[in-house]
C-alpha cells in the first residue's frame, strides 16, 4: 500500500489524503437494510413465516407479480471481471469491489435505485453470461462495468441477447450518452448542425466505439476514429471485428494515415484514450472547433492550451469547466428502463437521455456550460422520464 | 392469488389478512443504502474516482485487504433454487424471492449482517456449485436456503469444499442447532443427561439428518431416525447414501419396524416432517418424555394432547410455549463466523452456539421455557461470541 501521507489531486481545488479515503472505505461502502423495521411477533409473521408463504404462492401462480412484491424491479446488478479497472487494467474482480461499490452508492444518491456489485472470477464470456443466466431471477437490470475491450462488445451483445431485461456497459454507453449530449450543446454554442461536423475520435475502445455509434445514429455527416495504429479504414487488414464494422459507417472520406491526416480541418475532436495530443495538430483544426479532452487524470492536451484554438473545450475533470461525466447519465437511463419495465436498452432510450440530459443546460449554455454539473439533481429525474418515454415509444416497455 | 379478504393464522392470537400481507411486500422488503452520504463533489472523489482507485491499487497488492475495505467481510449472500420452499415445495426461485428477502430482513435485524438474495434459475448442484464459486470474491458467507433433499446433502458438502468462508444450509444446521439448545435444557428440566437418552427423529429430510448429526456429536446414547417407510438400519437395501451414513451411527439396538417399534419406551420424540403422530404412540413413550413436534403450521401432535404424557413439549409455533426457531441459530452463527473470519463453519461452532442458545434460557428454565423467545435481543450477540471463540479454538478463524 503507498503511505498515508500520499494524497491524490481531486481536481477541485483540495487534495484528499490517503488516510481520508482509506478510512472512508473502512467496512465499505454499502449496507443492506429493511424497508420497514421487524419488531415484533407480527412483523416477523409478516415478513417471513407465514405470512411471506401468501407473497410467494402468488408469485409462483403469476410470475410478473415478482416486480411488484420483490426489490428486483428497482435493483441493479454492477457486474465486473475487474478486468479494466479505472486506469488501473486487469486488476481483478476482488480489486474491483471498491469501485463497483462506488457505482452502487452513485446509483442510490443519483436515481435512489438499489444495486449489487457482483464480482466475477472469470474473464470467460461464455461463463460470465451463464452465471448471469442463471442468476437472473435475483435483479431486475445489469449495468456491465470495467471489462476490458474487446471482449466486452461481445459480452454485452451476448448478455443483451441472454436477459430480458435493461443491460449496457457503462464504460461504453454511459460515456457515449454524455459526449453526445455535450456535443450538441457544443454545436449550440458554436452555432453549427451536428449533421454538418466532421468529428475525429482518437481510441477505438469501449469508449470510442459506442461515442461513434451513438454519433452516427444522431446524425453526425463524418466520423473518423483513430486507432493505436492510426486511421481507421475499410482497407486496413488488421481490423478486429467490431473495427470492421465502424470502418462500415465512419470514414467516408477514406482517409487514410495517422492523427495529422484525421485532425487537419476536422471541427470535433474526441479524446477517449490515453495518447497526447501536440498543440500543432489542435491548430490544424478547422476554426471554432470543438475539443473533448477526456483521458483522465490527463487530458489529451491541456484546455487552456486547445482554447487557443477552439470554441470549446470538456475534459473528464471536474476542476475545468464542462465536464464529462458518466454519472450524468446512467443512474438515469436505468432508473427509467426499470421504471418503464423495459426489456432491453435501445439506442433511440439513449439518444432521449442525451437530449435530457443537454436540455437541463440549455437555458444557460456557455462556451463554458455545455453540460450540468454531475451534482445538479435535475438530471437524473429528467433522463430517467426521458428514457421511459422513449422505451415506450420505442415498444420495450412492459409498464 | 387467493382472495384478500382470506387471512392467515399467526399463532399470535391475532390474524393476518392478505391485504396487510401484500401490503407490507409492496416493492420487496430490502434496500441497499449509503454508508456515507456523496453529498458533495469532494465525498464523490473519495467514494468513487479518483479517491477509489487508491483502495482498488491496495486490494489489488494485498487481496486481504478486500476483507476491510468492502463489505464482504459482513455480507451473506442468502443462495436457494426455490426448490423447497418453506410447505410450499419447488416453487422455483422468483417465487422463493419473498423468503429470501425475509431472511435477509432477518440477518440485518438480529444480527446487523448485510445480505442478498441470490436466487438461481438452476436444480443442477453442479451449475450451482460453479455459479458461486464464481461469485466467491462478491460476498463473505453462504446461507443455502430451501433446497430439497437429498441434493441438499451434496450440495452443502460441494459448496464447502470449493469456497474458503462460512457456508451453512440453515434448513439443516440452523434447526438442528435449535433442537440442541432445546433438548438440553428440555433435559435439564426433566433432570436427564444427554447421554442417557433415547431419541426417536421423524423424518430424514434436511432438518432430520442435521438434527440426528448434532445429537450424535453432542453425545446424545442414542437415536433412531424414521423416515417415509419406517426405521433407518443398516439392513434396509433402499437407503440413499446419506441414510446409509445415517444407519452407521444411528439405532445401535438395531430396531426394526415403524413409527411404533421405535417410539415406544422412547425418551424423546423429535417431529421435523409432516407426518401425524396418534395420542397412543405418545403415550407408549416412557415416563417424563420430552416432545418437540415442529411440523408447521400443524404440529405432529397438538401440544395439549401430548402434555397428557410428556414432562416437556415444544413446537414450530409462536402461539404454544418453547418455539424452536431456527432464527435463534442462523444470525448467531454467521456473525460470529463473519467476525472471526472463519474459512468454514464446523460442528463445534454448531454445538457452541446451541450451548449459547440454551444458556440464554438457563437462568429461568421450566418446561415451558426451554428456549429464549425468537425476539429476545440477548441471543444474537451471546451465539455470535460463543461461535467466534469457538472457530479459534477449531483453528479455523482468521481474525
Amino acid at each position: 500500500m503507498t503511505a498515508v501521507n500520499d494524497s491524490v489531486s481531486t481536481g477541485i481545488g483540495t487534495e484528499l489524503t490517503h488516510e481520508e479515503i482509506f478510512a472512508a472505505h473502512e467496512g465499505g461502502k454499502l449496507t443492506a437494510s429493511v424497508s420497514a423495521p421487524l419488531d415484533t411477533a407480527r412483523d416477523l409473521s409478516i415478513a417471513y413465516t407465514p405470512g411471506v408463504a401468501q407473497v410467494s404462492r402468488a408469485i409462483a401462480s403469476d410470475a410478473a407479480l415478482a416486480d411488484r412484491y420483490t426489490w428486483t424491479q428497482r435493483l441493479v446488478a454492477v457486474v465486473s471481471d475487474g478486468s479494466a479497472v479505472l486506469g488501473l487494467g486487469d486488476i481483478g474482480p476482488k480489486a474491483s469491489l471498491p469501485v463497483m461499490e462506488g457505482k452502487s452508492a452513485l446509483f442510490k444518491t443519483f436515481a435512489d435505485l438499489d444495486s449489487i456489485p457482483l464480482v466475477l472470477d472469470t474473464n470467460d464470456v461464455d461463463e460470465i453470461v451463464e452465471t448471469l443466466v442463471r442468476l437472473r431471477p435475483s435483479f431486475g437490470a445489469v449495468n456491465l462495468e470495467d471489462i476490458s475491450a474487446p471482449r466486452c462488445f461481445e459480452l454485452e451483445r451476448r448478455v443483451k441477447e441472454a436477459l430480458d431485461c435493461p443491460v449496457m456497459h457503462d464504460d461504453q454507453h454511459g460515456t457515449a450518452v454524455v459526449v453526445l449530449a455535450a456535443l450538441r450543446n457544443a454545436a449550440k454554442v458554436a452555432g453549427r448542425e451536428l449533421g454538418s461536423l466532421r468529428v475525429v475520435i482518437s481510441g477505438a475502445g469501449a469508449a470510442g466505439v459506442a461515442c461513434a455509434e451513438i454519433l452516427h445514429t444522431a446524425g453526425v455527416g463524418e466520423i473518423v476514429v483513430l486507432d493505436s495504429r492510426g486511421v481507421i479504414h475499410a482497407d486496413r487488414t488488421d481490423l478486429t471485428p467490431i473495427k470492421q464494422e465502424l470502418a462500415s459507417y465512419t470514414n467516408s472520406r477514406g482517409i487514410t494515415g495517422g492523427p495529422d491526416e484525421a485532425m487537419k480541418g476536422a471541427d470535433v475532436f474526441i479524446g477517449v484514450s490515453v495518447g497526447q495530443v501536440p498543440e500543432e495538430r489542435v491548430a490544424s483544426m478547422a476554426d471554432g472547433a470543438i475539443v473533448f479532452a477526456l483521458s483522465n487524470p490527463d487530458p489529451e492536451i491541456h484546455p487552456e492550451v486547445a482554447h487557443r484554438y477552439a470554441s470549446v473545450v470538456a475534459t473528464g475533470r471536474s476542476d475545468f469547466p464542462n465536464q464529462i461525466n458518466n454519472v450524468l447519465a446512467f443512474p438515469g437511463i436505468f432508473k427509467g428502463a426499470l421504471d418503464a419495465g423495459a426489456r432491453a436498452i435501445t439506442d433511440g432510450m439513449k439518444v432521449a437521455a442525451a437530449e435530457a440530459i443537454a436540455a437541463v443546460a440549455a437555458d444557460d449554455l456557455s462556451a463554458d456550460y455545455i453540460v450540468p454539473s454531475p451534482l445538479d439533481p435535475r438530471v437524473a429525474p429528467e433522463v430517467s422520464a426521458a428514457v421511459a418515454k422513449a422505451a415506450r415509444a420505442e415498444g420495450v416497455a412492459t409498464a
